[in-house]
């Protein structure tokens, strides 16, 4: 372990709310962040310390952008990677590294490298069009990933037979089995550059069943201690084959017989951790803060049981933000919003999350549907 | 209760920690904060929206920044309160009003305003010099306390017996019977614009004996119910007489008889409410802003006992921040630093403190004195 530098030049690319959440973190240790994003309006551009407006797949941006900075790290995978293999070697910490994002961003890769590490997962091919997929009917139903440029649900389709092979993708990507889970289950992981890790409690997701986003989640799952473990397990060794320096959030199918397999990894703070800041002693974002400078790690504990809703843009609204319903969610006890400050909503955009604790599993669910109700995001 | 309104512009007065903290609370809700200081370094100059360097006491400086804002809040008494009066005439909301500024930014008058309001208090005499302390010689062992302009343990002297009387002030001022107490004590109280109210539990305070400020507290306080029902009575019949709108921090003396006095009073977030940002379920920055705002109050229970230690520049030291032992208070569970981000420190000067959880109160004074003895804020 080195000794803590305060004077460390920190930068995040992406300056979505995943950046945003950091720099609140990293505002307790006052540590310096820099932030480039394309948007100009984006959730860290008025609370950085240093913003630069550019574009984050740019070689030439990113490069010139991390020359002067010390450790690197991304709220989002589609970066220019190119450019982080030369920042690093030019002496520059990059967490996750380049080669890590290589695997994980490519959805293609990333099913591999599951394959050829002895990861658990669903079965896969790999298709590049229709009529490739048109040749693993045998496969469906199945669900069509795009390699890369998928995110928050797009670039996944579901095809449960022939005559869905249609809405398919025509690009590289894979044709995984579908898997009639149990529940879908995630695990963040944090792992330091001298190899300490550390597990969160797993988390039990419930998706939203048009956005194909998370909806809400609870930590920690209801299951069994023994599948605690195996999921455990199973996301400490995906993150040190990986050898990932920083978060990896590891989405979880449990199956019906009681097999745990690997979904997707991503390399950063994760949706499925967003409940850690008010729901444990801990959050994700202090520590991947922890991992990325090679500090000891936080108590992962949950401090109580814990739900966390997604707030999307309300349907049939698009404009200025507006939040309808705080005053009621705020009268009931131990219920946390918070708002990503995007500027602009639209139908299900990601807008914020809220953090509902409550020691009694029937109040939590009660909770979440009060939220669910009566929070809405919408537009002036 | 008025429909919360996300683009309502917000005003801090004075960019220090308490005003970084406030911020790192408003980011949750998407709250626009626009913050005004001299010192063009001051901890929120970097993460308000819109900071403005300028003298917080000049009152065209802080007419003009406060004229196009709609809330307006302070995070230190000493500002321009003749230029918030007309602000509020123009029709902006200004909490604490600067009536209730004006009654506690002046220890003369906060205290007389405590003896005729029947709260109890130590008692006092006014005094303007050496010559009229002499003239109260029966009256030592007293507090010599200068009107305005005391801050973090500066204007405040002891004076103990007739040969201290020369360390007195030549000002206006108090000077206040000695109380031997048994412990000092706060409560911090949120009170809203409609007349809701909601107390913080009680918190045992313990003074550095150099510089006169809080060295660390423990939440709860060791104290029976009945001596707790009377602090948090005293201390929200303190903020009901004053009226005041958002957060009164209300520091108390128990007697060795058992009596609770009020010592005295702060009309924003203080330090002894530091600990509520990990160790109670809603933070004394969120309540705060709650108050300012009209929101239902959030849940003061604490979630653990907690010890918050402040972080004094070492003495010996000044220059740019360093801090030191990071790594290892970080190796111990439940011990969360946050640095205040002043880019010097000087012996004393506040730059950060340390909140510690744990159940068990022996332990938790253990890592107080670990905390203490390993984390140092020294310059480069």
């Amino acid at each position: 372990m080195t000794e803590f530098d305060n004077s460390l030049k920190i930068g995040i690319l992406g300056g979505g709310q995943l950046g945003k959440m950091l720099i609140q973190s990293a505002l307790d240790l006052d540590l310096e962040i820099h932030s480039l994003d394309g948007d100009g309006e984006s959730p860290c551009s008025k609370i950085a310390h240093y913003f630069t407006q550019g574009s984050i797949t740019d070689y030439q941006t990113v490069y010139n952008w991390g020359k002067d900075l010390d450790v690197i790290t991304i709220e989002i995978e589609n970066v220019s990677v190119e450019a982080l293999h030369d920042l690093q070697k030019l002496g520059k910490k990059i967490f996750p590294q380049p080669e890590v994002i290589e695997i994980i961003k490519d959805k293609v890769i990333q099913k591999q490298f599951f394959k050829d590490n002895g990861i658990a997962t669903a079965d896969f091919v790999i298709v590049n069009n229709h009529t490739e997929i048109s040749n693993h009917i045998s496969f469906l139903p199945a669900v069509n990933k795009l390699g890369v440029g998928g995110y928050d649900g797009k670039g996944v389709q579901i095809l449960r037979n022939e005559a869905d092979i249609e809405k398919g993708f025509e690009g590289r990507g894979i044709l995984e089995k579908l898997i009639d889970f149990e529940k879908e289950l995630a695990v963040i992981i944090a792992r330091s550059e001298s190899g300490k890790i550390s597990a969160f409690p797993v988390v039990e997701m419930v998706f939203h069943p048009e956005a194909n986003l998370v909806e809400y989640l609870f930590s920690p799952a209801s299951i069994s201690p023994e599948i605690e473990t195996k999921a455990i397990e199973l996301a400490k060794m995906t993150a040190e084959k990986i050898g990932i320096v920083g978060l990896l959030a590891v989405e979880l199918f449990l199956t019906k017989d009681g097999e745990v397999l690997v979904n997707e990894v991503a390399p950063r703070p994760h949706n499925s951790g967003h409940q850690t800041q008010k729901g444990n002693f801990t959050s994700q974002f202090d520590q991947h803060l922890r991992a990325i400078l090679d500090l000891p790690f936080g108590n992962t504990q949950n401090i109580m049981p814990s739900a966390m809703v997604n707030l999307l843009g309300e349907a049939g609204y698009e404009g200025v933000v507006k939040y309808k319903g705080l005053e009621r969610i705020l009268s009931v006890e131990n219920i946390f919003p918070f708002f990503y400050g995007k500027k602009i909503t639209k139908p299900y955009r990601k807008m914020g999350h809220v953090t509902i604790l409550d020691s009694d599993f029937d109040k939590l669910t009660e909770k979440v549907n009060f939220v669910k109700e009566n929070l809405k995001v919408i537009s002036k």
